[in-house]
C-alpha cells in the first residue's frame, strides 16, 4: 500500500502559515518512505469533499517552496469548521474515512488554532475506534499565541514583529502634531492580549512606546480610561493607546462587541472597540482622536516577517513529519523554550486533547495594575527578531498560488 | 552676514519627507556658501514662534542622516495651518520677519502639499515687498500626488509600493475561504484617485487585482455598486474592492462624510466610507462583509519604501538648495519624466503660484468606465520599484528622532 500524504489549513490565516506547510512538503520530498503529498483545499472541507491538489505536481522545486514560504494566509485554503461528536453525527467522519481510503491517505497534518485540534482529538478517535491506521498530526499556528503546552504558536513572532514595528511608525506620525490628539490602536488576539503587549517591546531598548495599554485579561473601565488620557494628555500632545479587540467590561460584554455578527463556533465578531473609544475620547475630552485597526494587516503582511518565526514555522512542520514517521500520532508538535536568558527552541509534541479547545490567556505574573512588565515583553522579543528577504518581482512581493 | 538655511516641513506625514529633509541639509552641509542650518518645529507655526532647532548641531555625520533618511514622518513636526491675507493680518508675517532676522535666515526651504505652496507663495510676495533678501523654495510632498506641475510628488511612489503590496497580501487572506465574502479596502487620496488606482498595479504583471475599484474622480451610485458585486458574486466567492477615501455621490457628497469634524481648511474629515460600504453589502446581499481602511499605516510605512522614491526624494530636497544658490526663489521643485517607456526624471523649478492650492486629479485619459487603464498603471509602476534595506535594531526599524 502507498504512504501517502494529506495536509491542510484552517483557522485565521498568518504570514508564516505556508512556511509550516512548506516544512511539511520538503519533509514528505526528502523522504524515502513517503509517496505523493496531497493538499486539502479549504480546511477538513476540502477533506469531507474530496476536494483535493496533488502537491507533488504542483511543487517541482526548491525555489518554488521557497516562494510558497514567504506567501501569506493558507495558501490552501482555511475553514471554520468545528466537527460535530461522532455520537451526534457521523456522517463527516465517513465521508472522511472514503477520501482517506482513496487516496491511500496514511499519514495526516492539519496546521491550525485551539478548534482545529478539536478536529485532530475527533479524527484520532474516530480513526483508532474503526482500526484505521492512519497518523494524525496537529501543527500549531495562530497570530493570538493562545495555545496551550508550546511555548509559543508559528505566525505570533511576525504578527508581533509587524505590531511592534508599525507602532514605532504609528508614534512618528502622531509625534508630527503640536494640538492635542489621541490616537487608539486596535490590535487583534479576542480572549488574549500577547500580540497587543508585543506593541510594547521597543520599551526594552528605550524606544517610543504607547502611553496606555489595555488587555481582555484585565477588565476595562471607560472612566478610568478616560481618567488615563487627561492624565497623559497633561503631560504631552500626543497620546497612543494600544488596545486588544477583545478589551471587556467587569460584565464580560466586549467593548467592541457587535451582537449581530457571530461566527460558526458562536464566537462573536469583534471589530470596532477602537471606533468606539474614539467616540468616547470625543465626547468626554473633545480634543482630536482617531482609531486604527491593523485588521487583517497583521496577521497577512508576509513583507514584514521574523526570520526567528518563518525559520521555526518551517522546522516544526518539518519536524512534524519525523514525529509521525517515528510512530506518533494524535498529538500536537509543540515548542519547548530551553533557556530564558538564551532564547533557543526545540520541537517535542503532547497529546492533541491537552490543546483542543483551551485558550491561553497572558498570566498575571506578566501583568501590572497598568499594562505589562518586562518579563513578558523579554519573552516576546526574540521571537520578532530577524529580517526576511522578501522575493520582490516588479516592485512587490512574489506570491506563490497553487493553481 | 551669515547665509543661515532654515527648512520646514507641513501638511500630512509621508514615509519619505524626511528623505527630503536629509537631501536638504545634506547639500547644505556640502556648500561652501551656506552656515547653519535650522529646522522649524512644527511647520510654518515654529517660525512664527521661533521654535527652531539647530539642526547643524543634531546631525553629526551621514550615518545619521541615513537614519533620518529612513525614519517615517515629518521628524520636525508638521502643521495645517494656512496663512491669511497679509491685507486681512499681517501679525504671523511680522513675528516670521523677526525670526529670519534674528537667526539671519537667508534661505527658507518649506516642504509640503498644495496648502503649503500657499504659504510659500505669500512669504515670496511678502519678502519681496518690504525687499528683504530672502530666497524661498517650496519641495514638494504628499502620498496623494495630487500637486500640478509636477510628473508626480515625492512620497507617493512608496505609498503606491505599500497600497499594492498590501494590496496584494490582502487578496491573499480574501483568497483562503470558500464562503461568499466581499472586503471593501479604503485608501487614502481626498479628492484625487491616484493611490487607490495602485492597488490595480498588479495587473501588469497578470497579478491578482481587486476586482473592483472607484475613485473620486468618477462619482459613485450605490445601486451601481451593488450590481457590480452581485455580478463579481456570481463568478467567485471572494470580491475585493479597491476605494478611495474620497469617492462621492453624484450630488458632490462623500460617501464616507463625518459632517462633524472640519479641519482648519475647512476639509471634511474623511473616514468610514469603507464601513458604510460594509454595512451596505450587508445589508443588500446578506453574506459577509468586512472593510480594511489602510489608514496612517499608507503614509507612514517606512519600512516598505521604493528605493525610486526614496533616493528622488532625498534629490528633489538636494536639488532645491542648489536652485536657490543659483538665485531662484518663489518656486516650487518638480520632476519631468524625461522618457514615458525608459523611466528617467530630472528636476526643475516652476513658479510657485502656479502650484498652490491647485489639485491635480487622474485625468480622463486615464479612466475607464469600469476603474482605470494600463497607461495610468504603467504610469504609476517606475515610481514604485526597487527596495531599500531599512537599518534594523532589536528587531524593527531605527528611526532618527531629533532631541
Amino acid at each position: 500500500m502507498k504512504k501517502n500524504v494529506l495536509v491542510a489549513q484552517s483557522g485565521g490565516p498568518t504570514s508564516t502559515i505556508n512556511a509550516t506547510l512548506s516544512g511539511v512538503i520538503k519533509a514528505v520530498m526528502d523522504s524515502n518512505e513517503l509517496d505523493t503529498i496531497y493538499g486539502a483545499r479549504y480546511g477538513v472541507q476540502g477533506v469531507i469533499a474530496d476536494d483535493l491538489i496533488n502537491i507533488s505536481n504542483c511543487i517541482c522545486d526548491d525555489c518554488e517552496l521557497e516562494q510558497l514560504t514567504c506567501t501569506p494566509s493558507s495558501a490552501l485554503g482555511t475553514c471554520r469548521m468545528k466537527l460535530r461528536s461522532i455520537d451526534e453525527d457521523d456522517h463527516n467522519y465517513k465521508k472522511i474515512y472514503e477520501t482517506f481510503k482513496k487516496h491511500d491517505i496514511q499519514y495526516f497534518f492539519y496546521i491550525g488554532g485551539n478548534d482545529s485540534m478539536d478536529t485532530v482529538a475527533k479524527l484520532s478517535s474516530y480513526f483508532k475506534s474503526i482500526n484505521y491506521p492512519v497518523t494524525i498530526i496537529g501543527i500549531p499556528k495562530t497570530i493570538d499565541n493562545d495555545l496551550v503546552e508550546t511555548d509559543h504558536t508559528p505566525g505570533f513572532g511576525s504578527a508581533a514583529k509587524y505590531v511592534a514595528t508599525i507602532t514605532q511608525e504609528i508614534l512618528r506620525d502622531c509625534a508630527v502634531y503640536s494640538q492635542k490628539a489621541v490616537t487608539i490602536v486596535e490590535i487583534m488576539g479576542r480572549d488574549a492580549g500577547w500580540l497587543t503587549a508585543a506593541s510594547m517591546v521597543g520599551r526594552l531598548s528605550d524606544r517610543p512606546v504607547p502611553e496606555l495599554i489595555y488587555l481582555p485579561e484585565q477588565s476595562f473601565d471607560n472612566e478610568r480610561f478616560i481618567e488615563s488620557i487627561k492624565e497623559e494628555l497633561a503631560i504631552k500632545p500626543n497620546v497612543v493607546v494600544a488596545i486588544s479587540e477583545g478589551i471587556r467590561y467587569p460584565d464580560g460584554s466586549y467593548v467592541g462587541a457587535r451582537s449581530d455578527e457571530v461566527d460558526q463556533f458562536g464566537h462573536t465578531h469583534l471589530a470596532g472597540a477602537s471606533n468606539i473609544l474614539r467616540q468616547l475620547v470625543r465626547n468626554e475630552i473633545g480634543c482630536k482622536a482617531r482609531s486604527v485597526e491593523l485588521n487583517i494587516l497583521q496577521r497577512s503582511a508576509a513583507h514584514l516577517t521574523s526570520r526567528v518565526d518563518i525559520t521555526e514555522s518551517y522546522h516544526i512542520g518539518f519536524d512534524a513529519v519525523q514525529m509521525a514517521l517515528k510512530g506518533q500520532s494524535a498529538c500536537m508538535a509543540v515548542f519547548r523554550r530551553k533557556d530564558v536568558d538564551w532564547y533557543q527552541v526545540e520541537t517535542d509534541s503532547v497529546p492533541v486533547e491537552r490543546v483542543a479547545n483551551q485558550i491561553k490567556q497572558v498570566p498575571q505574573k506578566f501583568l501590572t495594575p497598568n499594562g505589562v512588565n518586562d518579563d513578558l515583553l523579554r519573552y516576546i522579543k526574540p521571537l520578532t527578531l530577524g529580517e526576511v528577504k522578501t522575493p520582490y518581482e516588479g516592485g512587490f512581493p512574489k506570491h506563490f498560488i497553487f493553481k
